[in-house]
């Protein structure tokens, strides 16, 4: 078990600069989690109404993939091996889908919009504690891209068609959620590195609490983007 | 039907030079097939027996996706909207992939190598007689990038560790063929624009016969380069 100061350490990366355990450990689940979103996205982009939405969502796959060549490039600059660093994470990234698996088109924008944004926000928080170069990559694979505007307009398309329906979506995005957070708990119950990472964020002044009540936030203000919120 | 003559007006597009339907055509089918490939090739990359093998058929599939970009593009440019070009092509491209599902990842290898690249000759052979633009944008997005070598890598693999394999996959290979021939039938019989396309070859020197003898012969040179040919 890493302490605190422990931990400290593995955030800056040591006065060598060298990366940390912390940091390969970080880029190589993002770096599963964005081959796993492309495969599973484009698997899910079958299930559009029109060859065009099709393609929107087709994109967005191609994009995840895009960017996990990115990390993988850049664990491979760090001396990591990209299959190594991301095997520990390969487990929780295919449970988390494998339960939240959408039987819909809207399931499946929803997950795209709400699934993938609360990760990329939780990702982001964890970035923040990581060296400038690390967090500038991260932040750039968590990008969006757009698909904010998609999901809304196709989920209030099929609200609009199918009122009925918005019981079933805000309790698959519920779903969503409570898979995210019980993938993340086995995570950081395995991996010392990354609970240390986040454990450096309590001698902020944001702390754990404050991250959790962030990234409720910005899921509500997805949700009610969606038309599914209270 | 469309007459030999009317066929050679479709091929060079008149001497107003506006895209013809058979360019349409050409372009749509390709380019739901590519969007096609895009998500079986993802899929299909799961099976990969490494991270890194299924990184490298994930790459192939997000290029596939890549190219089906530039023929939306392309499509749009003339003045056609992409889906509707793509969708009298949905089945033939759909049930094609149907019924040669790979199983095993050495199959879902010999796929992407072997069917696609009859795919990909075909289409070169149709593209030669259409204008130097749409020839170049089509031999383009068939560049087979580097999918042989990795290909020929993993099936011979295979092959050192499970020799009683060769049978199986040179008959999953014949399939491949057999459906791509059956489903090319059925789209020509379906479009007289692409066999206008096609008859128009038969007033060339090569001709039909030329032309089957030479994706023959190709086929021939994969199945040999991956350790499969008689």
């Amino acid at each position: 078990v890493v302490t605190t100061a422990g931990a400290e350490d593995t955030v800056t990366g040591g006065v060598s600069g060298r990366p940390t355990d912390a940091i390969i450990d970080l880029l190589g689940a993002l770096a599963y989690g964005e081959l796993s979103a492309f495969d599973h996205l484009a698997e899910d982009a079958r299930m559009a109404p029109t060859l065009a939405a099709r393609a929107k969502l087709s994109a967005v796959a191609a994009t995840e993939f895009e960017h996990h060549c990115r990390l993988s490039d850049r664990l491979g600059e760090l001396g990591a091996t990209p299959e190594d660093a991301m095997a520990p994470f390969v487990a929780a990234v295919e449970t988390y889908h494998a339960l939240t698996e959408p039987a819909t088109w809207a399931e499946a924008v929803v997950k795209a919009y709400v699934g993938d944004g609360l990760a990329a926000d939780f990702y982001r928080e964890i970035a923040a504690y990581t060296d400038a170069g690390t967090a500038a990559l991260i932040s750039g694979v968590l990008d969006e891209g757009g698909r904010g505007e998609f999901a809304v307009s196709e989920v209030r398309r099929e609200l609009g068609e199918r009122p009925g329906e918005a019981g079933r979506l805000a309790l698959f995005a519920r779903r969503l959620v409570g898979e995210a957070i019980s993938q993340t708990q086995h995570v950081l119950a395995d991996r010392d590195s990354l609970t240390a990472l986040l454990l450096a964020g309590r001698q902020t002044t944001v702390g754990l609490p404050a991250l959790f009540a962030r990234l409720t936030e910005r899921h509500g203000e997805r949700m009610a983007a969606l038309g599914l919120g209270n």
